[in-house]
């Protein structure tokens, strides 16, 4: 069946801002697999795109059906060119080998990391919902997206249930990207870990 | 006293994603307020990528030091681009005066709205924080970023202090939208307000 233009439309606003999210955090945090996923993500706002045109041409009947859903290939073409942008942004973290000392500047500034790291078979984060793990306060990593096969959860939230096979993008610094590595692996229980206070996140 | 290079591409990350996000938003939600801003962020961006251009002449001291800055010169390109294209879905919402069907059930199978609102003098806002107002749990609105003059604050917390003039951009519902009109205005006291829970937000 085939999704609403509502749908595509919505589904092509959280792959962009993703897109730019990920592009400017993988030069800012020096992150090769942040880059790594905006070239992935790339394909998939272009398969939105032809989406977007083929229910256009679907939808128009008249001449003037035809002038007006003209706009909407233009969101389409505007959708692409932003998801080329940003391609472009981490093209330069991906072939840049040694950086300029202006932008290892900016890279060593920060505390921060972006990260992405699957979810392993044995794993403890496997059927439990972000919340139920409380994973943010235990790690200090905030998951901004998850990959499954094909699809992505954008902004997942306390309800979102992870599952075997995720691929998890998540920001935060060196000491919960060690936290969420091992645990991710099934190396380490989500009750060893010692954390500040006990609220929901 | 200039920005530091780090300082313009967090700025610049953060106007690309807001651009992105209220280009959308104004064509999903119908809102020349949202379209308007993105104008206006366009500006901005632009600026933006002047100061990367200078900062990155004065960086240039040798033929080694030109190439791998030109790197710097295609973020700031980059940006622009996603900016422009930004401004092309803001513009199909600005001068589409009858869009075409599909749009308006893209449009009106919404209840979510985008708002903007500038608060007034003599406005209950004034000097809080949007902490200690409790304004999303009172009216539902989350403000998304503020215009203060020539800058923006992007993605304000709890603990952003409002001002008179403050322009407030903000997502939520039709009656939330009434609320906040008000309290902008100062036609409401923010105690009159029922709201469900006394929760932090």
């Amino acid at each position: 069946m085939p999704k609403s233009i509502k749908d595509i439309l919505i589904e092509m606003k959280n792959m962009s801002e993703l897109m730019v999210d990920l592009a400017y955090s993988a030069l800012l945090f020096n992150s090769k697999d942040a880059a790594e996923e905006v070239i992935k993500l790339e394909n998939k706002v272009n398969r939105l795109n032809y989406q977007i045109k083929k229910e256009s041409l679907l939808a128009a009947r008249t001449v003037e059906d035809a002038e007006k859903l003209t706009a909407l290939l233009e969101v389409g073409e505007a959708a692409e060119t932003i998801a080329d942008s940003a391609k472009d942004i981490a093209d330069l973290v991906l072939k840049d080998m040694r950086p300029h000392p202006v932008f290892k500047m900016v890279m060593e500034e920060s505390d921060e990391v972006i990260m992405r790291i699957k979810i392993s078979e044995g794993s403890e984060l496997i059927d439990k919902t972000l919340g139920e793990l409380l994973l943010a306060t235990r790690t200090g990593m905030t998951v901004i997206a998850i990959r499954r096969n094909e699809s992505w959860i954008y902004g997942p939230d306390r309800n979102t249930m992870l599952s075997a096979g995720d691929t998890l993008i998540a920001k935060g610094n060196e000491t919960g990207r060690a936290l969420l590595i091992k645990l991710a692996n099934g190396e380490t229980k989500i009750e060893d870990l010692e954390y500040e206070e006990l609220t929901e996140d």
